[in-house]
């Protein structure tokens, strides 16, 4: 990106807006945090890159003792394994002629890929096209353990699809995973959710090991429940996402604050078409549309002026209401918005800032922006 | 991109998904339809590239009469004016010292570039930049005629602005400008609500030619509103740009139907957990965010199997209900989904596939995608 060496030694506040920066000191303490956790509890840890689609951020969560790094399309897992990014976990049930072969070339390059599959019709033309190359892959059954999205409904199903496909050539089956996406929060259920999961889950494992398969990766998810996982012991691997950054949906969720979020999107106001009411330059096309539901309501948290509500986007439009009694905005100055959802955010940007006291240290290309297929 | 010139001659049904692709027919019926519509009333129109930000495309929109192209960002001047599209309205109050110095680097390059604004502030820094370099744009001042959002708030004010706009170096008035985002659907009150705006705009006009401005051109905007723009003929161009695709909002807005929606994203069936429930390779990272409030809910519409409701959507997962009785989606299967909200979908493809008859025969590079700045 040709911008990217100018900005280096940059003030955050001189920087063209709207810009996305990553405050570095806040990042490392995020990625040391949840690698601490998962260490102390003999728990892998496969961080998933959607969130950044950086490869040298991933780069730092192995280096902080991951084992292996998480993606969802084939499109990232070339970009991760391009830049020495792995070994890699495709957590996502791909289906496509041109996705089979994009994952054997990413195996044929030297980085070990592990799929996650919910079907027999989705592993035998993979199966088949990593067999025609001598290639092979481990993989993960999918459980439905209660978010209802992806994953075989019940330990029985597991089993049998698992039986299926150990038996294909190019897949072997390495143990199960499930998204306890509905997981969050501080829900008065969740110890019996949290129970639940793990009878599904041990009951799938024993009856893989009656079967006489493998079932040493049990991979569960997601950085709501993250600081939960070790409350299901059967799980050997987390693969939380947001905790990198996180955003204002997770401090809705969790014991987090504001200060936590390691994003924050630069943004200027560029109206003030009368008192009460602004404008920035930060709208759906910057921020995403992404809604939380939570106190404060909103399209963002700008955390030094608590005074001001993004009420509304546009496109390019954030439409900023002040409190009664906040000091006035000017065209001119700078709000600086932690996101609602940092994924879908940094996703709709081609380079992102870190820095470090306040000065640009790093400009980081989001190399893996929109890998959809 | 790498894929491109691989893709022409495929039939949409063998591309890997998720992919959005243009029926070509039905959008060049969009841009003639429009094209007609301003012709017939005298206005010209200036689309707006956001939705589509692709310069092949505005070159069909030039072709077929356009006066002009509206954009929102310097970026997105940039790319437009790299690939001799022009001239060029930039219809956003930018405010930051690399973004006046880039409208210059644009007209200095050749192409004639007018802005809106809305504010001395952002005038100011603007006409200094272009007056350094001995450059020169015209100005239209954005009145607010009732979508609250930028635009000054009278009449008074406007000419106000206008005539201490006018008499800095480097910028001079041209006229004014509004974008009336309220008006759509089947108000009650639409007669009166254009009505207001008419008042207000040739109360304007005659403001600004009593103080001896020019006042040629009055810059309306939006698709929802377009077919009434003769409506409030003190407007002599007009903005619109979403026409140029359509979606699901416009649908839901105004007398169209889904078959004048240009564009669909093409998915795969990617799991059936059990019946009734489906989940397709497209979500929020392929859709965007933007939920649609109308018959139906849904974050799309799936016009060939409308017994199917996309109820959800995660990053890379869109969660996809049955009716009861509805034929079962089997993994592998594909679904053609209009957008909620076409110009976000598009903002998140780095590529977008044209086709006639089934048949691929372009691939656009959505060149001004992520152009924030």
């Amino acid at each position: 990106v040709a911008e990217s060496d100018a900005l280096v030694g940059r003030g955050v506040g001189e920087l063209d807006t709207p810009m996305p920066v990553i405050d570095l000191d806040v990042m490392e303490a995020n990625i040391r945090r949840l690698a601490d956790y998962a260490r102390g509890h003999g728990i892998a840890l496969w961080p998933h890159a959607k969130t950044h689609k950086i490869p040298a951020i991933a780069a730092l969560q192995l280096a902080a003792g991951a084992g292996g790094i998480t993606v969802a399309k084939p499109g990232e897992a070339e970009v991760m394994a391009a830049n020495g990014i792995g070994p890699l976990l495709i957590h996502y049930p791909c289906y496509g002629a041109e996705k089979w072969q994009r994952i054997a070339g990413v195996i044929e390059g030297g980085t070990p890929v592990a799929v996650a599959i919910d079907s027999f019709e989705a592993a035998e033309p993979l199966a088949a096209a990593l067999a025609a190359r001598g290639l092979r892959a481990d993989v993960l059954i999918e459980l439905d353990v209660g978010q209802h999205r992806t994953g075989v409904r019940s330990p029985e199903d597991a089993t049998a699809l698992a039986t299926r496909v150990d038996a294909l050539e190019g897949l072997a089956i390495a143990g199960i995973s499930c998204f306890p996406g509905h997981v969050r929060g501080e829900q008065e259920a969740m110890p019996s959710l949290l129970a639940g999961i793990e009878q599904m889950l041990s009951e799938t494992v024993e009856r893989l090991s009656v079967a006489g398969l493998r079932h040493d990766r049990v991979s569960g998810g997601g950085t709501p429940a993250a600081h939960l996982t070790h409350l299901t012991p059967t799980v050997t691997e987390l693969r939380a996402g947001t905790y990198v950054f996180l955003d204002r949906s997770e401090v809705a969720y969790g014991p987090l604050t504001l200060d936590d979020c390691a994003l924050r999107v630069h943004t200027t106001v560029v109206s003030v078409p009368e008192p009460g009411r602004a404008v920035i330059d930060a709208g759906s096309k910057t921020l995403s549309d992404a809604v939380v539901l939570g106190p404060g309501g909103g399209f963002g948290a700008v955390p030094d002026r608590p005074d001001v509500t993004i009420r509304a986007l546009n496109e390019e439009h954030g439409y900023v209401e002040l409190d009664s009694g906040a000091a006035r905005l000017r065209v001119g100055d700078r709000l600086a918005v932690v996101p609602n959802h940092v994924c879908a955010c940094v996703n709709l940007h081609d380079v992102v800032c870190g820095a470090r006291g306040g000065v640009v240290e790093a400009v980081f290309e989001v190399a893996a922006r929109g890998r959809v297929r």
